[in-house]
């Protein structure tokens, strides 16, 4: 019933042969890989300037400077991973790239950091997408927590059907997001050099406004980077690219490059220009975005203003194509860890439909709470979200740098150098991250990390002690003393199909029946008949009528086989059977015990609440006995 | 672990031989079996007063006159229960009389009226033992509810320890109960006819007055009605009497019935005589019960004003001990059903304590929702009650008739006539209790009295259709056609001991060992090696290295039993399996196949979230298969 319920939304089954994928060339390649990375220009510029407002109206003028510091950085970080797709052309994250040259333990830290940073990717992302709404129909704010929350449903629900990775799906929104911010930033600065639109001074900050401090211009540069987000996935991507497939990835990488520079740049000198800042309510929270107010200003008094929407419309998308980015990429590295026994086996499951469904809901659960506990606020997120993606960026050049000194292919030193550059800038960006966003949030995902980090290790332990200890050992199929015990609740067709079944895995007289007497006599009755006795002799003997007449039926229908009856003095059946199987084990030094438990299987689903209750709990107690392998024998009742 | 906690709450197992009763004299049997009727007298005044007084000052003045029908009806029903007593020495309740003598419909019918009667004893106890505290304590008020589901949990949780039906325990809040209100109303007639205390005027009753009505009348009757329930449950008690049990059973329901009418007429007398009723808020609810406005009236100005507090205390102690009662009544009722099996068998299980646990959680449960949905308002469930009772009341007293009838013993023609009457009588007040109250929620006690016979007969049903289809057949024990199939996932140790245990139970031409390849490779080099090949042939070729592996490795430990590996196309294990099973049960005639999983069996309980999944996913699929069992060979892991 669920099963079908199940089939019903998530689709037929699909052949593991249609697990093809299409070979991109760059033009459909960049929007697939890089959604995620330009979408990030949507809250970069914002999360930037919101830090720099705190420290008054000068401290404003900065926001341009430090977006030319942030894409400067881009430059560095884009240039080093373009010598890694040349050098693993068969696909290099920073998971295969610091296992490989730095070793496992920088591996599974890589790792860590990249599912931490995924779960906050779909977070962000579907924030910052219904902040794009909200901004758009204010109406809408009371449910934007809501909003996020079916967002994430959705993106669930429909990784789980299998969506294809397909070019043209990606292309129409994130070049209409380049597209439309192109436009936007262009009419904007034509408008503003030819004085059509007076900037508006800038709002006071309000409460918490500060004196400006390296340790402020440090913050808004960590804030800043948040740009770089998602730059790493093309890396990862480099088999689904057309022939030559290196070049083409790298060339993609230096064209997204330049377009997420151009989008950062033209948004934040725009905004600046116009004075343009995000508005906030009287609680703090954010209720329109600074793309928004941007787009707004810009297209104020001309008759195109219904372009406003378009613009929502666009960011609103390339956002959500930003989440399904980690859709895709957190249940692939969850099966690859999986394969590669750090992570539980079902998350390598390859489902119905030829996706990693265990990864997905576990990716849908994680970053559904971590937006609730947020209360979908970006500003929160964003703190958290860079410093994950940092430790990435930093392994995964390290790795190359390694790699060059390792196997020194030509040119190794520049190349080298270019890495080793890469991964000591990052990392020193790592380190501002660290103690610019530490106190707002940052500290949470080093913890998950970490945790995460000590898990992945447990488990790997966990399996390689097991598979060291199930490894063949050959030797000669030794003769086993078995015994099977047949349980009897009463004289009965299951019973006697049962014992049929007995007798055909042993001998007649390796075979024995036992059955517990529980006396279900409510209390009033069973008092009268103990009344007569004074001693345990003569109570024993009480129990006869009732043994004896099964004993009978029993001889009747069951003559090779003897029947034990055992008294139960506490009413339980698993405590006697326990003791029974033990003794049996000892005196007889058996090797294995064969319990064969009788069940009916009735038709309709309501009857199991009638049935076999006992038959479960003994189960359960039993399969914790070595030496005891229990076996259910189903009696199907044909009405 | 969970069992070890509530081993630890609910006390050590007893042994079946401590579940003896003491025998008891009538001044011990009397406060165990009448606090349920006894305690009745705490609401039934209040609540025909409250219905008299929606018609205005003059119908309040038929209060008294109402209360002598209640008290004469009453006696009827006590006369007639005494000739049951002689009757049934063995226990006489409502199903047993009713089902011996009228058929089984009848019986089922007393019995599901009964159940439902005994869920509503426990809400209506229990809300009217809480108004009797918040009477005492208005803070409390705001706390209503949660105070009901406590001590409902407290009732539940100190049954299940199996509390004892002593009657050193019973006697002292019963006693107390009625020595209290005799003094109550006693002081009050005193003072009331000294002149001490003016009568102040009724309050007015607010909206919905009506005119006085033969309706009016008869509802205030059918609520006055409400005194009489817990009459029945002398009849169903006479073996725990002491000799000669019968004549001391009569003796004690005629004790009880005096007492009771005692207490009614008391109460209702001085709350007339006083002009007392209770105080509702302006939501209508109760704030104050009307035997608390009468205790407060009678004590004022004399120095005995704490002694109001005893009434309450006395008050609270009985309804809880009535209630009790039902903790005691319903889960050996349903088990009774149970063995006749009528109710599922897990009503029978007398559990550790030598008490129906099962019984006593369903009635927690079902009180607990019953209170919920009625916001623990006592005026709400009264009406539901008495109607169920009524059934109860006439179809036993029916029964008795048609026994004199039928058995004729010495005097028959009048005993026939006491409950002839008796059953006349009763009949019509259960007529006057459906008019009078149906649209107040006597249809919901109707509805779920057939509702629930409805499900008894159903189970019933099925537990005959089952018992006819196994009904034992003598037949010769035939030689089974019988295959063992061994699952392998991978060749490893616990495989190989899997191997040895199926060697103990078949020879190894009867032995089959199977694989699933599932394929387990992420599609992005899947794809790689597809990619390669046209056709179909080819394809089958792609998978042999690793089969190939496999079966080189196979035979290297396993020199006896080929391995078959069989090709999943959709990544799914349990449909190839079920379809090699199918075809080889057709092709070989089999009679029986058993399917050996092996599985590991880890150390740590969470060890068991990274393993066996597909074991039990397995399991669940081929239980529902014919001839086909299902064993599970464990290997214990020793890391």
């Amino acid at each position: 019933m669920l099963g079908r319920i199940w089939r019903l939304l998530i689709g037929p089954v699909l052949s593991t042969r249609r697990a093809r994928h299409e070979r991109l060339p760059v033009l459909l390649a960049l929007p697939v890989f890089a959604s995620d990375a330009l979408s990030s220009s949507a809250y970069a510029t914002e999360e930037m300037m919101l830090v720099l407002w705190s420290a008054g109206e000068d401290a404003l003028r900065l926001a341009f400077p430090i977006s030319l510091a942030v894409v400067a950085l881009l430059f560095i970080v884009v240039f080093s991973y373009r010598q890694t797709v040349y050098a693993y052309p068969q696909g290099g994250g920073a998971f295969i790239v610091s296992r490989e040259n730095l070793g496992e333990f920088w591996g599974v830290l890589a790792a860590s950091a990249l599912l931490v940073g995924y779960v906050l990717t779909v977070a962000v992302s579907i924030a910052a997408g219904v902040n794009a709404i909200i901004s758009a129909f204010p109406a809408l704010l009371p449910y934007r927590l809501s909003l996020c929350v079916l967002f994430i449903a959705l993106m669930t629900y429909i990784n789980l059907r299998g969506a294809r990775e397909s070019g043209l799906v990606f292309a129409p929104p994130t070049y209409g997001f380049v597209l439309t911010f192109a436009i936007l930033i262009l009419v904007g600065l034509a408008r503003g050099f030819a004085g059509d639109i007076q900037p508006a001074p800038y709002p006071p900050y309000g409460e918490g406004a500060q004196a400006l401090s390296l340790l402020v211009i440090l913050t808004a540069f960590a804030r800043g980077c948040s740009a770089l987000t998602g730059v790493e996935a093309i890396s990862d991507g480099v088999p689904a690219f057309k022939s030559p497939e290196s070049r083409n990835a790298a060339l993609t990488l230096l064209l997204m490059a330049l377009i997420l520079a151009g989008l950062v740049l033209g948004i934040t000198y725009t905004a600046s220009y116009f004075q343009v800042l995000p508005v906030k309510n009287e609680q703090g929270e954010i209720i329109e975005t600074l793309t928004s107010r941007l787009a707004r200003t810009v297209l104020e008094g001309t008759p195109f203003e219904w372009f406003y929407y378009i613009v929502q419309a666009a960011t609103t998308l390339i956002l959500i194509l930003a989440a399904n980015t980690a859709y895709v990429d957190f249940p692939r590295l969850s099966s690859v860890l999986a394969n590669a026994r750090f992570a539980p086996r079902q998350l390598a499951n390859l489902g119905d439909r030829l996706v990693f469904n265990n990864g997905i809901i576990l990716l849908g659960l994680l970053s559904a709470l971590l937006i609730i506990y947020f209360r979908g606020d970006t500003h929160s997120l964003i703190p958290l979200y860079a410093v994950g993606v940092f430790i990435g960026f930093t392994l995964s050049q390290a790795g190359m740098a390694r790699r060059f000194a390792r196997l020194k292919p030509p040119r190794w030193r520049i190349g080298m150098l270019i890495s080793g550059f890469g991964a000591f800038t990052t990392g020193l960006v790592f380190m501002t991250q660290l103690v610019a966003n530490f106190r707002y949030g940052a500290w949470i995902t080093l913890v998950s990390i970490g945790v995460l980090m000590f898990l992945l290790f447990k488990v790997h332990e966990h399996y390689m002690t097991i598979k060291a200890q199930l490894k063949p050992k050959p030797s000669e199929p030794q003769p086993v003393r078995h015994r099977v015990l047949v349980l009897v609740p009463s004289v009965h067709q299951g019973v006697l199909q049962a014992l049929n079944y007995a007798r055909a895995l042993a001998h007649p007289d390796e075979i024995e029946a036992l059955h517990i007497n529980v006396d279900p006599r409510p209390p009033a009755v069973y008092r009268r008949v103990l009344k007569r006795t004074k001693d345990e002799e003569t109570e024993l003997r009480l129990v006869t009528p009732a043994a004896e007449k099964m004993q009978q039926e029993w001889r009747q229908f069951v003559p090779d086989i003897p029947l034990k009856i055992i008294d139960s003095e506490h009413r339980s059946l698993v405590e006697p059977i326990e003791d029974y199987i033990d003794e049996l084990i000892e005196q007889e030094q058996l090797d294995q015990v064969t319990v064969i438990i009788p069940e009916f299987y009735p038709r309709k689903w309501w009857h199991h609440l009638l049935h076999n209750q006992s038959a479960w709990i003994l189960r359960l107690a039993l399969m914790k006995k070595p030496k005891v392998v229990v076996s259910t024998v189903r009696y199907f009742l044909e009405r």
